[in-house]
């Protein structure tokens, strides 16, 4: 899938890109109830809420073959290629549960700075991709992204290790405050099947969710091959040091992975 | 201030009543400064957040002249004393601050089982009345509503004395979700100025607020004369024990304390 002209400028302008209902509803399914197992499973890649509830599933790609699809799925490769104009490999792949009632709060962060202090990661030519596998509503935790922040470049950032569960490089609240001034804050939200793509750059955060409704996201991070990470210091599943280049796959492939699984039942 | 019958309808149906824009800017720029004022002071009826920063500021009407005329006012009084077909007094009165960046969690609850289990309150014929200080986003934290969820009644609720800084008599994530499965989430949004009564049975709560827009809202509990309280375990900033009628005062109450203070200056 090849973005538009529009759509350039606009990545390039706002910093992020919405694509709603970029997965059709057959698709959605077979991601739910693939994300529902591999989040019931436990593994030294699933990490938790204070509560026990599972929060974030790392490589799930390397362990559940839809996500493994889902990883190299042309509608999210291939964006990318266009936009770095090389090849792209999977830095990271989750799935963040912000689960109903429970779900935590994710400061206000950029994502580079926490690739290159923790991953070494040289440049911020890496992307994260998020595939909606639920409602986004305004309620339930939506990502608030503020735009045009990526212009800004990597901003100073702390490490926080205390008000999330997740170890996070983030930004104080002058900061914050001065870019939201200028810019206001956007919250994508739409149906299970949205793709939102957005710069490394970009500032983000999320509140926490306390409706009874469920907020399941896949975050894709793709980075481009001549940006390969230096010095990792998180675990594997967090940060792969595989670098092989991703082949999109077809269109069809999570389609065709239904139907195989019909079949074989 | 009277409300027509089609207001009384949708009360009576939805257990709310959203009234944007009932304060003009001239009395909710007073409301802002004087609430700014009380929140900056340091006394036992201000409660603060687990960072110290003003979470609620009670009984601001006995010791803020302003809060004292809107505690009063013909907007907020009549229609209580229309819906309940009687005179009304003030059970409580606070601020809350839901601040920029660090506004906490209300958990899901139904107010009358806190007045009924701490106060002593007889029925459900009080009610909150909420006047926005700020302008109320989907982003800063709104009052997420139930519609319909009075009609259940008071529900089972438990104590939370952990997750809130502010002890509440809050309902269990079954109980939520099966009345938000029937009647879904509202959230009444809007500037400044707007007002929100609902039914002390209608189940409702906010989530945290971590944009740097502050959410500040005058919360008015005022009671039916003839439900007074009875066994009050609270103190009595909280909720008080002073009985006498509100009469509703002039609808230009706020306008000509402006004048007034204009003057003076």
């Amino acid at each position: 899938m090849k973005l538009t002209a529009q759509q350039l400028k606009d990545f390039d302008e706002l910093g992020y890109l919405f694509m709603p209902e970029c997965f059709n509803p057959e698709e959605v399914a077979l991601l739910k109830q693939e994300a529902g197992d591999v989040l019931s499973q436990q593994r030294p890649e699933i990490w938790r809420e204070k509560n026990g509830a599972p929060r974030t599933a790392f490589a799930a790609h390397t362990y559940n073959e839809a996500c493994g699809i889902l990883a190299s799925h042309k509608r999210l490769v291939e964006p990318l290629q266009q936009l770095f104009g090389e090849d792209v490999y999977v830095h990271q792949f989750k799935i963040n549960a912000k689960a109903a009632f429970t779900g935590e709060v994710w400061q206000w962060h950029q994502d580079f700075p926490t690739w290159q202090a923790d991953d070494g990661m040289p440049d911020a030519r890496a992307m994260n991709i998020a595939v909606f596998l639920d409602d986004v509503m305004p309620i339930n935790g939506p990502l608030m992204l503020v735009p045009r922040s990526h212009k800004s470049g990597a901003l100073k950032s702390e490490h926080d290790l205390e008000t999330t569960s997740y170890p996070l490089w983030t930004l104080d609240n002058q900061t914050v405050t001065d870019l939201v001034e200028k810019n206001g804050i956007v919250t994508p939200t739409g149906k299970a099947g949205g793709v939102l793509m957005f710069h490394a750059n970009l500032v983000h955060g999320s509140s926490g969710n306390i409706t009874p409704y469920p907020r399941r996201i896949v975050y894709l991070t793709l980075n481009a091959v001549s940006n390969a990470i230096q010095k990792p210091t998180r675990p594997e599943f967090i940060a792969h040091r595989d670098f092989t280049p991703v082949h999109a796959g077809s269109d069809e492939a999570l389609t065709d992975y239904v139907k195989q699984q019909r079949k074989a039942a």
